[in-house]
């Protein structure tokens, strides 16, 4: 495991779906700031209440401050709170133990960890764990809010369904409860059409931060690119990420994708912004503009075929109980948050 | 900066393209191991002559070894190389030192480094640096080739221009050169039709790794993507990167994507690698899947617009001299090997 | 804060005194290791019980464990352990909140931290927190010792009185209870004679490690020397550390202390280990030998002159309550417990 | 090897007494900076100069910077330099190449390196690498100097001789030639008489570091303590180190040794400094006080038993040719710059 990440800052994520808790200590918070706790607790409620179906348990996501907080307000000390996992019902899961269900980390974990991995609800690459990135993010978040910087994520693609970019009309509730409710009708039709059929469905997110300075980043190694994408692929089931033109700059010519510059009064502006907010690894001033894609979800309600890796012998699996169709409908709260997190570290390094 | 990678290895780059020597420190190789010289020599040859046009500077890339090696064998100590720069027109560029080019790191360098970056060739930017990465990913393959770990990149699109993964009948030649004759020449017409115009273009390359081992990777911060895409984020000019189905994943139902599994006899297989051989940021033992994206070389022959950041004031800028129309096609040799040194870390980790 | 140690295993302490809990990531533990939890409690109790006086709240310091274990077995993840803090009588403390207790963190911590630093019982700074690294220290001595690698502790000097090493009558009970009855008896008096003088006393303690292999330790800034002492002064304070001969050194001729060699056998043997066990930062399969120093117990029963930093006046400070007159005493536990966990980072290492 | 320290900067060290070259890349300085190459090398003279007998190769140690400098200013870009290794008398060593040297890293070496170690001239453990420390310090002296940080380092003990703190009158010599007249014909008489017996001599170095802020320091990992330590102990011979009383407080009582404070005016000040400058591994405003310890040269004129590694026999070993008897004498300078390269990091930590 490499549960510590961050350069200035050093994020220590634990947990396991079916542990006792899960958490995370914070370390690198300075000293005085007041923790808006209510931001913290409205994003873990768009976070719980991003799905469609109730796929997920019903515990209250109640965070647990353990150190670094006096009276609200840091005190320099490792921040560190927890979650408290509850209501698991293992014995839904016990019986799959040794059936590897594809596409899951079910194999290379049990490999990995010799068979000793906890594989109840995903154990350690459950999504149960980004609640802990909303929390931080959050925190990380109310920081670079003093700064302007404001970020935003929103599902572009949803398998077949393209959505516009302005159809959230209220970013104060989960994504889907914040679309335009002609568009809510459209994705809910859609995803209830998948989930009859037993299957999921992937989806594609698009990421803006604006408000960044010039100069954020240091290359070669840790370039705004690398740092975001440490921290974005820390969400499971992201499986590309694309920067500004992204994969489309495959097809363009250097004349169509360049970012001409120009002074408007005393104030550098460019006339595009094919390369996403960063050059040569550096912010430049404008917005950040990142793609994502996620995989459908791993647990569909077909059979499939699989192994019983206990008794080494070939299998069938056919799940049941209740799983969203599409968990990247949850994630636009969980990538707003790691992109925080990242750009928090990425703001103190160039203090 | 941030000019050290790498947590079981240590990789430390140094260099600018019109300081004294670009070189690397390579800590955390084991002692007894004989480099095989050949081999790098023949990696920078690759990288060196893998251009259409000259666009290069013609010095040999000849490489010093300044410590760590005794008879050429290593020592255990860290592993110092240097390739001088010579020849270097600075004249040419020092007319441009303050007219700040269109999607380079001009401009960002320029404010984050206070105007005391050497902007000559783009400094520390240059791709002139990823011979060093050639070298150290040489010596990486030589220790993953004990293993069994085999990595090709090939580009699969350029432009307009789609590329079957076979066209490539010679490995031991740059990209261009070891086309199938055919192919060779159509890229070739393609290019020169994009020089021409004074434009150039992007590509996308398709990683393949075989050969690894179930159990790399420690996630949720260490997993085989995220090392991966901080590797590959080195390489300037990068936009895009995607894990097996990829991008394609937005759109793709999870049953259409369960890389459902087998045992044949008493090994595991997999009827399909969509997740491109990680399943939870731990490999799989399947190939390797990544596509990423280039831009295009931002050095382009057209007039644009720009700023001249001593006189503050607008100005057009009209490049002469001779760039490669599209840098990405000198990249396959350096995309296996920042790949080659993020193997051999996650590697070493999991030993 | 700089809250994680650790380059191949990373232990990430958090809380303070007077905060809900502290406690302990420890990431980098194999998968599959049933955990010794009887050696854990037996190393607290020795750790707890080590005071002549009760100085120390009397909580249970009960152990809980968070993340990363399954029926008693590590899963691979990283482990989290709390110990809930209870019975603090904060309304001691709180009075003296604007006082600055000398040779006390409480100044610099006030400064750095903005006045924001929870000072009560010490904060982040207090003893209390040692008791974590007596977890993870008895984790890591489990491990080591399935290498054969033993460590033990023991006080050689408590002011005016000299310790032979060989007191210890009983290494399963803390340090003073574990001494032969009559050097107890003489070890008590001595303390109560400095308690009812309001004083308090430092003392040495000497650390030997048996069993280690020819090979730890990474040259030049992992050397065995740097990473322990890294380990060592995060115990509260220590203000001295020796290796091997160590202080006299300064006096001794290169012919005095040249650790000469033979074989006997096919076995390397040294003729003297006035190098502690290392030479050149690599473990040379010598027993560790190492001395450290901790001052007085900075709280002491007489009038001290010093400031109030809210009023910015001076004033004189008489504090009252029970304090142990030497915490040393209940150092080596503690200071064994750290070592062990150095040790372990360094085997690791080396693996 | 673990070459890489600094967590704000990064030192990365390399090069073997008798390899190419010996250097280092120092990451992290700010853009715009003039260096003072007149001060590095008046440095690199105090180091060279610093023996009683020429016991040192007479190289001229040229620093040749290679990257991160443009018109003699910092670029932003890793400076990287390298000081070339000439006239090396491998032959002088080769026939010991087997005979392990007691007291030096010949053994440990060995093993941990399977023999491909380079250990001619004491390969990667010779003092020759300090050289780079006295470069990078002498930067970060400039760089602390701006903030009126001031750090010194005098010899107050050899062998049997103590030595005044004040008996140094020029600092801009080397130590011995900057003494008094008188102490540097006492010392020479001494070192003389040590090295007419063949043999050599330890000694005790004091540091004294003056202008340091409150607040460096980031416990409990990173205290200024623990990054000393680890800085201080990167020099090849160092065996103790000790903070303000040191050693001496294990007989000291609380109310000896306690660090009384009194506002003078508005200023806080502290009626002695026992705990030598830092509390709570924070710096407290006071001055630095460290005193480590370095052993005898362990090249010695004596006839020594050992062991031939290669024919696996007991040998006796009898060295030949001119070590200086006390390795001490040099080592003022290079303490200062390694204690300049730690609080430079811990100085940009606390920015």
């Amino acid at each position: 495991m490499s549960s510590t990440i961050g350069k200035y800052m050093n994020y220590t994520l634990f947990g396991e779906s079916h542990g006792t808790a899960i958490g995370m200590t914070i370390d690198g918070l300075p000293a005085g700031v007041k923790l808006d706790f209510n931001a913290i607790d409205q994003a873990l409620i768009k976070r719980k209440t991003g799905q469609l179906l109730t796929s997920q348990r019903q515990e209250p996501d109640q965070v647990e401050w353990l150190s670094g907080l006096k009276a609200g307000f840091t005190t320099g000390a490792a921040v560190t709170f927890i979650i408290k996992n509850s209501g698991q019902r293992s014995v839904d899961y016990q019986k799959y133990d040794n059936i590897m269900r594809p596409s899951h980390a079910d194999y290379t974990a049990h490999i990995k960890y010799k068979g000793y991995n906890d594989q109840r609800g995903g154990g350690m690459f459950s999504g149960r764990l980004t609640a802990c990135y909303v929390v931080a993010g959050s925190i990380a978040r109310q920081l670079l809010k003093e700064h302007d910087i404001v970020i935003n994520a929103d599902i572009v693609q949803l398998g077949e369904l393209q959505l516009p970019r302005d159809v959230t009309v209220n970013r104060d509730k989960s994504w889907l409860a914040g679309l335009a409710p002609n568009w809510q009708q459209v994705v809910t039709d859609y995803l209830k059409e998948i989930a009859e059929q037993g299957d999921s469905i992937g989806g594609k997110v698009h990421i803006s931060a604006s408000g960044l300075p010039v100069g954020l980043g240091e290359p070669p190694f840790y370039s705004v690119e690398a740092v975001l994408s440490q921290y974005l692929l820390a969400v499971p089931g992201l499986k590309a990420i694309s920067f500004g033109t992204g994969a489309s700059f495959a097809t363009k010519k250097g004349s169509q994708v360049a970012d001409q510059m120009r002074y408007v009064g005393d104030e550098v502006t460019f006339l595009s912004n094919h390369n996403g907010g960063v050059l040569g690894g550096i912010s430049n001033g404008q917005a950040l503009d990142i793609d994502i894609v996620f995989k459908a979800t791993p647990s569909i309600f077909k059979e499939q075929q699989t192994i019983d890796i206990a008794k080494k012998e070939n299998c069938s699996l056919q799940l049941t109980g209740r799983h969203d169709p599409a968990f990247v409908i949850r994630t636009p709260i969980v990538v707003e948050s790691v992109v925080a997190m990242a750009l928090y570290d990425l703001w103190r390094a160039a203090r």
